[in-house]
Parts: C-alpha cells; structure tokens; sequence
C-alpha cells in the first residue's frame, strides 16, 4: 500500500540518517520506496531551491518565501509524490509543509493562518500520511550540526551575536514543531532525538508498520 | 503626487514605445519618473522571471506560475513600488497584476477566484491607481510583433500547429483583458492600439494628466 511519510526537525536532529534507514528497512520489507526532499524533487522545485539558498540570491521577504515553496511544492506534488503513490510505492520526503509553517511562520513570525490559506488554494491542503518530527534540544542539536559542518571545506564558525539571534530563532522552531505536532496528533509523532540512533530507528520502524497496517 | 501606473496588452501592441514616450513626458512635466517591468523590477523578482522564460527551465503547472509571479510580485512592491510612490514619485509598469489573471486564468484556464484569493493574501489586493490596456486585434498584433522579432538573431517563424494554439491563446489573452477592464471600470482605461502611435501617445496623456489632477 501507498504512504506518505515525511521527517521534519531541527538541525542535528539525524533526518538524513533515519530517512536512509527507513527507506533501506522498508525496500528489504518489500515495499517500493521513493525518497525525495523538499525544497526540491523535481527539476523546476530544485532550481527555487537554489533561489532560496545561494547567498547571493537576495533577500527575501517571509511572504515572498511561502509563496516560492508552494510552487516548489506543487511541482513536487504533481510530478513526483502523487504519481509515486498512484504506483503503490511509499514516499519518504525529507522536509514538507510543516517546514514552512515552522521557519516561516514560527521562526519568521509571518500569519499563520495566510500560510494555512495558501496551502488550501495551491495544493488542496495535501499532507502527508505520517509525519515524525525529530525533536532535540536546540544546543545540543546545532552543536551536533556544527560538528558536522566544521569537518567541511570552507566552513567558519558564525560570530556570537549570529549565533544567539540563531539560538532564539531555533527555539521558535523547535516550539513550532512541537505546537503543529499538538495540533494534528493523529498524523505527527514526535520523536525523542536524544536517545541512541537504534532506539530512534527501533522507534520509526514501529511507528511507520502501525500506520501501513490500519 | 504619486501614481502607480500600469500597461497592459497582448503581443504587437506597442506597450514599449508608449512606455517609454509616458516616461519622457512625465519628466518633462516635472514629475520624478520610474519605469519598471513585471515580472521582474528587482534582484530576486528578475532571478523569478529567468526561471519563468528559459527554455530549458522546467514545465511549470500554472498555479506554480501564478504563486512565482506572486513571490516576485512581493518583492517588487515592498523594494521598488511603495518606496518611490512613498517619496512621490510617478511609477510606469511594463504588466503587472492583470498580466497574471490574464495569462494564468483566462489563458491557461487557473480558476480566476483562486488567482484572486493568492492576490489578497499575498499583496493585501495591491493595484496600480490607473492600468491602460492597449488593445489590438490578434493576428494583427502577431504579425506587428513577428515582424519586429524576425530582425533579432535567433529566431525562427513557428510552426503552423503552434500557431494556431498559439492564436486562440492570445485570443483568450485579449477577451481576459477587455473582461478585466469591464469589471474595474474606474481604474482601468481600454487604449485602441490601432490608431498611429502620435494618436495613441496623445490619448494615454490625457488619460494620466486627468488622474494626476483627480
């Protein structure tokens, strides 16, 4: 059977790691799986992609944002998730709307419910299937990403004032996840990211077979 | 005193020339004059309109048009349009709001309410002060703008296939244009753009000379 999963959390939380796990279980399981990410997916959402994240690319309003990551995501949609679960095949996405109601929303303070309007008339209010929401305390989650990012080339340490303006904007983040998860419990599971890598994975596996069998 | 001007139109129809004569006028009358273009007008918004018009850039669902035209829109408001009619100035735009119902909803067939709903959240319902929609039979307009793009390198006369889709579309194009003027009588002015240029720049003077002095 077809199912929508999607991994959204903070940084440092081990997406990527559980998103190669999972899909790994599930192909042994059987299943046809289809990973993918957003922004991005599909060759027109990769290249808003590369709008929103090069640094010369400008300096975007909240607004202006939200409305860039819907028409990425409806390409997404269109040309690559709906069609996947028509085949029967589970998608595994790494980040979805709730991203955008987390950064931009939350994090970036725009209107909610004008976030909540725009997915309702550009995609019908399509969400996933199940949602984990990897959870970890915002230190310790940069301070795992900032390991990670300080073995690679070109990467500096971000001054002090950055790094508490990042501290408060992680926090409203994290807070964020945390209230969208309250408030669609039937479709969100929060996911303790402080415990070992096998209890989280033990932990998704677990969740991701309840839900391919009701 | 400020005003947001907006020219609209089909191929052929000389938007280019008048633009420019307007802007020439203006300034001449003493009036400090913006000319820009939609979509486009600013970094991030130009950076939108290359991923809209390259040939190689994808194969965009027109909702995901109408939320990219959008996101530029944003941008181009907040950075160019309100700070210069904030300082006073007279704002001359190549397309702007109307291009957008008129291409993705009477052309490509968007539902024309959604296109207004995304307009409403996203711009709060921004309009120029006046819109001059120079108007021109269809095919005479094509072949005024065949004519014109035949001199530049690189182009090649379209197949006959093409070309007819291509005429109904422009025909949808011109009827979503005169539906629009219908429906915003008071800001929107129909110019014949059949008549001589002399006759057409005269006419549009008098028009933007009536709502500077309203």
């Amino acid at each position: 059977m077809s199912l929508f999963i999607s991994l959204e959390g903070g940084e440092g939380a081990g997406k990527t790691t559980q998103i190669n796990r999972l899909a790994a279980y599930l192909t042994d399981e059987g299943y046809k799986v289809v990973t993918t990410r957003e922004p991005g997916g599909t060759k027109e959402a990769e290249s808003i992609r590369n709008l929103l994240v090069q640094r010369e690319g400008g300096d975007w309003d909240a607004m202006a944002e939200v409305l860039l990551l819907y028409a990425a995501r409806v390409m997404h949609i269109n040309k690559v998730i709906r069609p996947a679960l028509a085949e029967g095949k589970v998608v595994i996405c790494d980040r979805f709307s709730d991203s955008t109601m987390a950064y931009q929303g939350y994090g970036r303070g725009l209107d909610k419910e004008k976030i909540k309007e725009i997915e309702r008339i550009s995609v019908d209010g399509f969400k996933p299937d199940l949602t984990l929401i990897l959870d970890i305390d915002v230190t310790e989650g940069l301070e795992r990403s900032n390991k990670r990012l300080s073995g690679q080339k070109g990467y500096e340490k971000t001054e002090d004032r950055f790094e508490r303006m990042e501290l408060e904007f992680h926090e409203r983040l994290r807070q964020g996840f945390l209230q969208i998860a309250r408030e669609d419990a039937g479709r969100c599971s929060v996911i303790d990211a402080t415990q070992s890598v096998d209890d989280m994975t033990a932990e998704i596996q677990s969740l991701v077979r309840e839900k391919l069998k009701a």
